[in-house]
């Protein structure tokens, strides 16, 4: 897929007719009042389309699950929207009764700023939990990023930023394609850095096969194009999006509340809409895959602590379901996670992770290797359980990148897997070890 | 159960005709030589009956799975043992053919060493994965562990230490306690630091309802009795009590290829062999799971830089596997362990946690709240999934100890689990991303 679509600047306002905002208004009730904005970190956001535009979204599978996703899953039965509200410093979840009748609010008095129809906003949130929304400052942040929608790249920036909580630089991409014979884009901005291992379906039912995995922090992305897209085949595209990207990553194994991803197509590029399996919707779902896959690993990448980002795949298993469970256990290992921390190529804790996978192993059939990324070439460290004659200090070179490929064959079977993971840091329990002096922090 | 069993001094050897010794023998191959052993940590140790004893044993369902664990699974069906040698250093893990070899040939060797007769013998390793054995030094250190062999305290508390690894301490236990009219006694020995969430069975076969946990470092537990038990009804009473303390416990979530818990009974305190569920059955049970808490406790409390102790109890869940699964979420949920350490009552990330565990759960019934150890005394942070008006600074009161318990109804129905977690610091961390100029680390 590399270099199959170029990259351009702007993300999110790169489509035609998408417009977008991010302004401060205290969601964190820090008290340091309007005067101060210019300072302080914005913490609302909108992202508007000039015409209502087909959506679709996939949110988190926790049971307990915040407000806005509550909301946001309630109004995708419609398949349009025009306008996404979005907060950092509050996730609104755990917020019962009043955080339902806020997150409507929010979508209706953004509708009504903005003279829109009712149903045609969405709302997505992430911060503290447990504490309700401080109304007030949101329905001023409302007016004010109304009033400061634009389409122009700094618009997109302001937005990205907006979106941000313990994330250190925002996130963003937008590329540009040939969709029959039109010119067509698609942007992205997303945020998360802990509480990182989303599972999310359509519905936020959790379906049988998703994995349980754990985010908190939140992941939340939100994806413009210019594309004419039906909202179901958008929707199909999304599914398989998610599922090789945002749900395959994991930097601590917690999932969140709040965890969000919405799609809005608003067809301002004039291409004739396709169905699925067309050979436009395979160019559309290679290219959504891309975005969503990018702006996946760049959350791994921003993750909270992480020094070192792994993909692990996992090929030759007997079903995908154990592809998946021998590979979340090794990306979630806390003994892995500190050894990639350290550059030790410590197959050991490897191989013991597998084998308390609920995956069906034999350990004399594993293989262990190493690639530098994007290469195919592997360096086995261990082979049918074995370990090979690759010198230590050629393991330790292979794993002392910032980043590079965990290659484990079970050989069993056919089916893989992959999981973009990270390390685990001293900054990262620092991090979140917390400040207690802080009585905000309760909730989240 | 408190104060029910007087402890006492001694652990292993406290029991009649128990017999124990630690000694050094380099299993590292520090190269340091016989010469200096006075200085160095004891590697290897003997427990021995001076009768032969019945024996039941319980070990890690990893798939993954240690030399001298599949040797102890094969022998365990005789349910006769006299002796075990167990050495630190090296897990003889993944070793292959070789290390299936060796093993065998430790206690084949330890058997003549002791003039026993064949299948007498039983061992347990932990330390380095996939290094094998260095036999001549494992041969060297049994026959001076024969030689040092004695009944005194000091021959326990050198077992004790030649079985730890990164423990920081040796963990020990004895009672006595009165079985049928007869003084009985039950002595135990245990390591681990790390690596620590057991999942155990007494085949090593994983039960379906058995959690797939994650042991490295290994858990280690050696238990003698004087008590008259016959094989089936001390692997009944073993099984019960796993099932209450290693298999409650967690440090960090991996489980070990190696995890071991064996129990020999040479019957010398000449009480009358019993039934399973008759009232002497049921005195031993309670003694015997008072043993395997308070070493299972000791384990967490001495886990890798652990600082804080949390027992997480889950009441009213719909089933038992409900119970356990929302118990293993909070007690392995980076986010709520690095909070732990922060002494933060953050019940967003443990609310989180239970959402997204597999157990059924309802955000608008779920309880949250902190007691002291032992104590019935709840302080409620969350009620039916909502703040409560415990203020801030009470519930940081509630966390600040090194130990308390957190409490967790799910109010759906009667089931219950409890686990003993540690806390997640930047010690753990550091300590575990290891020395990567040592390449002898490479396995372990």
């Amino acid at each position: 897929m590399k270099n199959k679509f170029k990259e351009i600047p702007g993300s999110i306002i790169v489509p035609t007719g998408f417009l977008a905002s991010g302004v401060f208004c205290d969601i964190k009730k820090l008290g340091t009042g309007k005067g101060s904005n210019k300072g302080a970190k914005r913490d609302l956001a909108l992202i508007v389309s000039e015409t209502p535009a087909t959506v679709a979204g996939m949110f988190t599978t926790n049971q307990v699950c915040a407000a806005p996703v509550k909301v946001c899953v309630e109004r995708m039965k419609k398949g349009v929207a025009q306008v996404v509200v979005i907060n950092s410093g509050n996730a609104n979840a755990c917020t019962g009764k009043q955080g339902m009748a806020d997150a409507r609010e929010m979508v209706a008095f953004t509708e009504k700023a903005l003279g829109l129809s009712a149903g045609r906003a969405l709302v997505g949130s992430t911060g503290r939990i447990g504490v309700t929304m401080p109304m007030d400052n949101v329905r001023a942040g409302i007016v004010e990023a109304v009033i400061e929608l634009g389409y122009s790249a700094v618009h997109a920036d302001r937005a990205a930023e907006a979106i941000m909580t313990s994330d250190s630089r925002p996130k963003q991409i937008a590329i540009e394609f040939l969709l029959g014979g039109k010119k067509v884009r698609i942007g992205g901005i997303c945020k998360g850095a802990g509480m990182i291992q989303p599972g999310m379906s359509a519905t936020g039912a959790r379906p049988a096969a998703l994995p349980h995995g754990g985010l908190h922090a939140t992941m939340l992305a939100f994806i413009t194009t210019d594309a004419a897209v039906g909202a179901k085949v958008l929707q199909a595209a999304l599914n398989e999006a998610v599922a090789h990207s945002f749900n395959r990553i994991t930097v601590d194994g917690d999932m969140s509340t709040n965890d969000t991803v919405l799609v809005l197509a608003n067809g301002l590029a004039g291409n004739k809409k396709f169905k699925v399996q067309s050979s436009e919707f395979k160019v559309f779902q290679s290219a959504l895959n891309h975005v969503c896959l990018e702006l996946a690993k760049k959350i791994v990448r921003d993750g909270e602590g992480v020094h070192r980002v792994v993909t692990v795949r996992v090929n030759g298993a007997k079903t995908i379901q154990d592809a998946d469970a021998a590979a979340r256990a090794v990306a979630n290992s806390a003994l892995v996670k500190t050894s990639w921390h350290g550059g030790d190529p410590n197959w050991g804790r490897i191989i013991d992770a597998i084998g308390y996978s609920s995956a069906k192993v034999v350990e004399e059939k594993i293989d262990i290797g190493y690639a530098a990324l994007g290469s195919k070439k592997i360096l086995w460290s261990l082979k049918r359980g074995q370990p090979t004659k690759a010198t230590f200090k050629e393991l330790c070179a292979a794993v002392a990148p910032k980043e590079f490929e965990l290659h484990i064959n079970l050989n069993l079977g056919q089916a893989n897997a992959v999981m973009y993971a990270a390390d685990l840091t001293e900054e990262y329990v620092d991090f979140n070890k917390g400040d207690v002096t802080d009585a905000s922090s309760l909730g989240g």
